[in-house]
């Protein structure tokens, strides 16, 4: 945890940005996999991790700023759990090291919601994502699921606080992005024809679990990196293969770290890989440097596109002119997805908030309906303590090329002809983590490998 | 996934045992960690993959009895899925390797439901214990969550019929044992004087995750293993300890092993460990000999509780007559939790259905409030064909001491001044999985080390 000062100067930043009423906390519970004692490992949610810092299931909070006090509520345990669970930390101890000085058995929450309702005081309350929480402020309220409405006002001042990082919260995130890196370097090391991709998950994960980080997500490690959403990892590597590992870990404490590297299973590059890589590469550099407070990452997005298509446009993929093809959109066909997003105490920083807000602003929303940027989390102008992920890429995807073609789809500026050359080609990513800084960026962490070069080196050095 | 056939007969079975109107099976989604969408890994429900064998997330199914027919609900992938996911199998494809013909869209199962009810027919379904399904089958019925009333007729044909396990059941279940074994000779192997808890626990979920089997339920791997339900794995072993590993597979079928051993960190166990070891370990096999169909698991539990009892007695940490004492409950002070469970698809089996009707009878009844049994999950009498662990053990538990001391309790029994020599003693339990046989019982799985001898010599072996 951090200490008590930077949580009670947390909580009251957010007292003081919304008017007045109560603002409800909601922590996860232990979720069962097969049957209710049988739970998935417990993760706390992030926001109450920065406004409260307990890691503890089935407990909630109450900032109630009409009265300027918190409350966590939650039940300490009997004397039966501590015969079968041993001596803990009790939950009052565990709320003063954030500075709360008062607790309540977990039952008098629907209580004193109840009481702020009747009184006519705004409960606040974030949009659930679990379902337990959805049935739990269903109860509390009185109100239909499908009527719950989260407050807008705690989202947007929830959301200006947590997108700037804290000087300390970039330790946390490097810490994961160092550990992150060393996942990767594993994984240069040990995938090779004949492995598994499940053996490189496993053993990333082991990496990780052994510094006591968890996976911040599920990570994606394929042969088969054309395929954006691939969990399937029964794969056997083989020479020729394209290797794409997305994964990072996360800290204790909950910050994410989250890196994509792409290198071939054979010792080598193929021509054909490398420069497709090498036009990804130049696209990753070239939007790196596009960093700094003001800028709208839209804009970046479109740059990093830009610079797709020049390379695209040098090896005979697509044709015309590389700004007029943006525009068209004729990119989607290799880019289908955005360029990054922000990254924090989640992986997708507060994407359980909603991108209209974490992502876009009221002046600048998300255009929802064209392909690509549908799919682009992060759009609005970058200030200085942001964090967020750049990562262009290249991914065929034959679905999408028989689509496109049987429409003649954006012919002026795409070869359909030399395109289908790379049908079975897979996909290429390269993502980093960057900290926005006052006059530019940061990239998080002690820096990992990406160059064709480096990466063939690295390769050639360790699998011997 | 096992034959069409196997699927078949078995929802024929099923229908037999129930009178009417329809059957429904909701499948498990992917539950979100800390925004929708990253979730924890899928695990489907487990009488879903009795009955229909798919994995897959957000799926449901209805057994119709009256008109004799099987159902799958779900959506079939979009193009847009296709291009972010890749080909695969369609659900019509998967449902057709269960045997069932007849697929439709997802939001048809509320229609049928609804339809099903109107005309006055029964709808039968299981006790939800994700809240999504709480959530889904409040709607789909229309009734308040706190108003289900799931089907006792359907789960008692379920229990009936999952009870007894097949022998392609088996030989899953062995699959999962036997590399619950190689994780325990792993532990075995790395657990010495500077290792983290948590880093034993990576390499057997490292070892299982390697032979595509996920843990059956999170591992106990403690040097505290008189705390019974512990999950904190931050302690470093130290010579003197004992260590307690409490771990399983289950296989990608989702067939669980569940096994524990005990051990010392230091080459050899100490006196004092070696004679508790010896206690549990003659309770654990006279426990096994009297493994057979038709005599019930609570007289084998008591009967383990009482040769725990000679051996404490014999070592002067109780006293008087051994019967007696299992007969006051004097054996809870060391043993207080049950001789085992049934296991199969869940480690726990069927424990969402109920222990009522899993582990007991409407005869038999579950004794709810004597400490000691109220934690014994199997009471009723074994058939031919069930599955279930035997686990005794001897928990030294400092604060229970306390209480009974303060109390006297069992005074008469338990002889507390030698018993305060073993306040930080931990714990001992040693676990093996037992099939039912028509005339005794069979170990399940190659079998694991487990005398004093095996394991000292196993360890000098390994730790040079």
């Amino acid at each position: 945890m951090f200490s008590v000062q930077t949580y009670q100067d947390r909580r009251a930043v957010l007292q003081s940005n919304v008017a007045g009423g109560i603002l409800l906390f909601l922590g996860n519970i232990e979720n069962p996999v097969n049957f209710e004692h049988n739970p998935y490992y417990f993760r706390q949610d992030s926001t109450f991790l920065y406004y409260l810092g307990i890691q503890e299931p089935k407990i909630a909070a109450i900032i109630d700023i009409d009265e300027n006090k918190t409350i966590v509520f939650g039940d300490e345990l009997s004397i039966d759990d501590i015969v079968w669970m041993g001596r803990q930390e009790t939950l009052k101890e565990k709320s003063l090291k954030s500075g709360v000085q008062e607790t309540l058995p977990y039952d008098e929450l629907s209580t004193y919601v109840r009481k702020a309702q009747d009184s006519g005081r705004k409960v606040h309350y974030l949009p659930p994502y679990q379902s337990s929480n959805k049935i739990l402020l269903s109860d509390l309220l009185g109100i239909k699921i499908a009527e719950l409405q989260p407050s807008v006002e705690m989202i947007k001042a929830v959301v200006k606080q947590r997108s700037v990082k804290e000087a300390q919260e970039i330790v946390q995130i490097e810490q994961a992005v160092n550990v992150s890196n060393e996942m990767h370097l594993l994984a240069m090391r040990i995938a090779k024809p004949g492995v598994k991709e499940y053996e490189i998950a496993n053993a990333i994960q082991h990496l990780a679990g052994n510094k006591e980080c968890p996976m911040s997500y599920p990570p994606i490690v394929t042969i088969n990196g054309g395929i954006l959403h691939n969990h399937y990892r029964l794969n056997t590597l083989k020479n020729g293969d394209l290797f794409l590992n997305d994964s990072g870990a996360e800290t204790a404490m909950g910050y994410a770290g989250d890196l994509t590297r792409t290198f071939p299973v054979s010792n080598a590059f193929s021509t054909k890989q490398k420069e497709i890589y090498e036009i990804v590469l130049n696209a990753f550099e070239n939007a790196q440097r596009l960093l700094r407070p003001g800028i709208p990452f839209k804009d970046i997005h479109l740059k990093a596109s830009q610079h797709l298509v020049e390379g695209l446009i040098d090896l005979g993929l697509m044709k015309g002119n590389s700004e007029e093809a943006v525009k068209n959109n004729a990119h989607t066909l290799f880019f289908q997805c955005g360029l990054g997003h922000m990254m924090g105490l989640d992986v997708h920083d507060m994407e359980d908030l909603g991108e209209q807000y974490v992502g876009y602003t009221e002046g600048e929303p998300k255009d929802t309906q064209t392909f690509g940027l549908k799919s682009l989390r992060l759009g609005k102008s970058l200030e200085s303590g942001f964090v967020v992920t750049v990562e262009p890429g290249i991914y065929i995807i034959p679905e999408l090329i028989d689509i496109w073609q049987a429409e003649n789809k954006n012919a002026d500026f795409i070869n359909y002809d030399r395109v289908n050359e790379y049908r079975d080609f897979g996909g290429v990513r390269i993502e980093d983590d960057f900290l926005i800084t006052s006059d530019g960026y940061r990239l998080l962490g002690n820096g990992l490998i990406k160059t064709v070069e480096e990466i063939e080196n690295y390769r050639t050095e360790h699998l011997a």
